[in-house]
């Protein structure tokens, strides 16, 4: 048994620098990807021109296969030049933080407002808005509600600007789906691998299944599942496969947030799609739906495609390059597809 | 500035064996607490009056200053004789812990029902039922809603058992609170220090910080400070103090559930109490509430009593015996009050 999925996409990626890169940025081919969104919080964050371009220069240098989909950091040196300077070099969108959120976060985003003339020629010149919608923990916000008290912002942004693609980026709660869904056709979302199978259950005490935002209840988890399998254009695949070295894993305190997944990305979809008994719109979720938000032909990409195998797929207890050491996510579980390039 | 805090009690402690209880044994007292009530989840659990007497020997062996308050772990080697036997030794209660939810609760309770003949007869003999309140996750069952999910257990047993003695340990949620007021007399609950100061936000990915039950939401920390400062005698303090080795911290995956306050529990409880701006009932939380629910007259324990002082009291980052490396809670930092033995 075997299912063509075409070119798939991961539409969130962190790829990092130096011998990180070197280990994750292959995987993306590994994972089953042809093309990839590049997030750009690195330190100090991509938030000009010339270093997405230095960038995306140094992971074609890495790996050539995937076509790599490179985004701004929205900081106050963004202005409606830099949106227009970042079109003219086929940069796709931009992402923004809340400042204090996550990973590399800490130059990002206190208030909208300052960034509408930026949004407006985001929609004017049809770049994609890449929203962390989290709100930071602050008096009754945690990290379980922090999506939910993001929606309104996402629907104020929307309601602004009606023309402005914008992706709710790694959703996790019931709210986020429904709310998405209630946008019109610019506003769609990415879903993880992750979180179709972490629970709040998944992250406590482990350093692994930990990630922002953290993986909520087990009725939310359902509705991604749902979300994800539907065959909806608004919801398709973005990893928001984070790597991390073991030790900042490992210290017992303030581990790092991230699950990483780059390397089995589309095996792990299958394997949820699988469970839930639906493979019937895994091409969408993978494939056809992000490609599509991101006007992407599969002209531009690889000629390999991808056939999906059900053979034991062991997922490795670590993957190392060059001393630094990455530990997958369900390291040492074995899911039952495979993907073959062909 | 000082408070004269009488003879503290922790009523809820785990002592551990080994080179573990040698380390944090003495720390009771060091602590400021003049009596306490053991947990009996050793390896294996202590179901049975000897080795509940064996344990006591020890621990008065390592240090005979506090008052050890004795428990048996509740599994179908308890019997109502079990139970005579035990009032006869003098030993305090016994603690239940449903199957699976926490350290060394794999020998625990599935259903209650089979149990119904030990409660009659703790009933009779006044034994006190130390309750861990959570159910197991399951279906739409998580650390989140574990405690809620079963105060309706509490209420029963209650009803079934209106004179028997039941303790909710370590109460972590506004439900809880609220579900120990509406009960008889016969119950109360134990409050912890880390309770006081954490939320979800604070044990992803920091192991040191995870417990169970869980922290939970903002709203409910307040209910637990609420319930502490309120003099009620229906709450007052067990540390639940859980240490765990290093290593068993900083694995990365699978980390022990506990943290240990023992070194510094009054410090902790006053530091709690100060920062809500409500010293006056520490007294009844710490020393008056526990002991009368347990019954332990002054002329029980030793001469010494308690002084708060208001005094720099630094945390340190490890507490250190034989090999044995346990993280106390807010490692580090500092608090402003200390405690004086007088």
């Amino acid at each position: 048994m075997s299912i063509d999925l075409g070119r798939p996409g991961d539409f969130h990626v962190h790829l990092r620098d130096g011998a990180m890169a070197e280990l994750v940025t292959p995987q993306v081919h590994s994972g089953g990807a042809s093309v990839c969104y590049v997030m750009p919080n690195l330190v100090p964050p991509l938030d000009n021109v010339p270093a997405v371009l230095d960038y995306h220069k140094k992971l074609q240098a890495i790996d050539n296969r995937p076509k790599y989909l490179m985004s701004l950091y929205l900081s106050p040196n963004i202005t409606p030049e830099t949106i227009r300077e970042a079109k003219s070099k086929n940069i796709y969108g931009v992402k923004c933080y809340p400042a204090g959120v996550t990973t590399n976060s800490a130059h990002g985003v206190g208030s909208y407002e300052p960034f509408f003339p930026v949004f407006a020629e985001m929609e004017k010149c049809d770049l994609v808005l890449n929203l962390h919608g989290e709100c930071p923990s602050t008096g009754n916000i945690n990290v379980m509600n922090a999506e939910p008290e993001f929606l309104p912002t996402l629907k104020m942004l929307h309601q602004r600007f009606p023309k402005l693609r914008i992706i709710l980026e790694h959703c996790t709660t019931r709210a986020a789906v429904e709310a998405v869904k209630e946008c019109g056709d610019t506003v769609a979302a990415t879903i993880t691998c992750h979180h179709l199978f972490l629970t709040v259950d998944s992250w406590g005490g482990n350093a692994f299944n930990f990630c922002k935002p953290v993986a909520k209840f087990p009725d939310d988890r359902q509705a991604l599942i749902d979300a994800a399998t539907s065959g909806s254009p608004k919801f398709f695949f973005g990893s928001d496969s984070a790597p991390h070295p073991l030790e900042a894993k490992t210290k017992g305190k303030n581990a790092s947030a991230g699950v990483f997944t780059q390397n089995a990305s589309i095996a792990y979809i299958s394997e949820a799609f699988h469970q839930s008994g639906n493979m019937e719109n895994l091409k969408k979720f993978v494939t056809d739906n992000g490609k599509k938000f991101y006007k992407i032909d599969d002209s531009e990409l690889g000629k390999e495609t991808v056939r999906l195998v059900k053979r034991p797929n062991k997922i490795p207890e670590v993957i190392e390059h060059e001393g630094v050491v990455v530990v997958p996510f369900m390291a040492g579980e074995t899911l039952e597809y495979s993907v073959e390039w062909v």
